[in-house]
């Protein structure tokens, strides 16, 4: 029993962050979430007893680990931190084209709309861009790049990969990510 | 009544404007555009007869006019290009900061949740964003980077101010732009 029900929890929190990611915070409604995981109701509100801004903050933490993999994976792929950066936006570039442009940053609709509104989903972005940067900036200051630096750098380069995603969407395009690839890889360069 | 009606038309574009900008687009209806705009619904659709779609699409060219004259306005304050995108990113955190993090870009919420399910918006979205471009684009000309450089760098420097924009309202805190600026000041610089 323990299996099935970590798989409807499971499926209830990835529904909710493929509809969230889709339509947005304020255009996904509990009933669909459940429809779309094939989960009853009542299962839902079993998993989550604070509703939609609970669930959110979940698909949100799950959209966290699943880019921190992401990163992870393309930054260990080569030694070299600017190269690194650009297998990142290589494997976004990909990701991104698979799912015909849809799939872009599992949290930036949901963060946008919830700005000052929903404090469990504000905090669960916070916590998921300081993830990203920490992952970045650890491969950084690996490469010798130190102190403020390497902190700074990193979250310029979560930053740019966030807004080149958001236009390779808009462009159907892997373009504004290779390019923020190579700007990226210049930009740390300079610090070497 | 030429400036009654058009005071109308324009009160229903900010007022969609604004509720796209902090709700997104499916969080947003036509009834509450009505009672934001103080109009009627039979003036709504008077307007814009397309209903939702039409109406957001006119909003994103409002949000486009909007951004474009900041950035007009940032990079006419000096003559540096890599000076005249940190006087931009001023421009942006001091408004960020003033509309409490709530008015970031105002087309990036509803660019998200649109992509592939409303032409007329994505053309709305896609002119909006080669419009940026086009602003920086000539400014980097304008002080000698040439041919491709120009084009990508403009590219860039949109996609990095988009990223900053988000992680400022999600860090209440005008420090992602000014990094934003910093870092691709000293990107431009790489090319002079």
């Amino acid at each position: 029993m323990k299996t099935t029900t970590t798989g409807t929890r499971e499926r209830i929190v990835r529904a909710t962050s493929r509809l969230l990611r889709r339509q947005g915070y304020e255009g996904t409604g509990i009933k669909q979430i459940s429809r779309e995981a094939e989960a009853t109701l009542g299962s839902v509100y079993h998993f989550f007893p604070g509703g939609k801004q609970e669930l959110a903050a979940e698909a949100i933490r799950h959209g966290d680990q699943e880019f921190a993999e992401l990163l992870r994976q393309g930054l260990a792929a080569v030694d070299d931190p600017a190269d690194a950066v650009v297998v990142c936006t290589r494997l976004l570039a990909e990701g991104l084209r698979e799912s015909g442009w849809q799939d872009g940053c599992p949290i930036t609709t949901t963060a946008l709309e919830t700005v000052g509104r929903a404090p469990a989903i504000e905090e669960a972005v916070a916590e998921a861009f300081a993830h990203w940067r920490a992952v970045v900036e650890a491969k950084l200051r690996a490469a010798g790049i130190g102190g403020d630096d390497a902190r700074e750098l990193a979250a310029t380069a979560i930053n740019t990969l966030e807004g080149a995603e958001l236009a390779a969407q808009v462009a159907r395009s892997e373009e504004p990510l290779h390019l923020a690839g190579r700007h990226l890889a210049r930009l740390i360069n300079t610090y070497r």
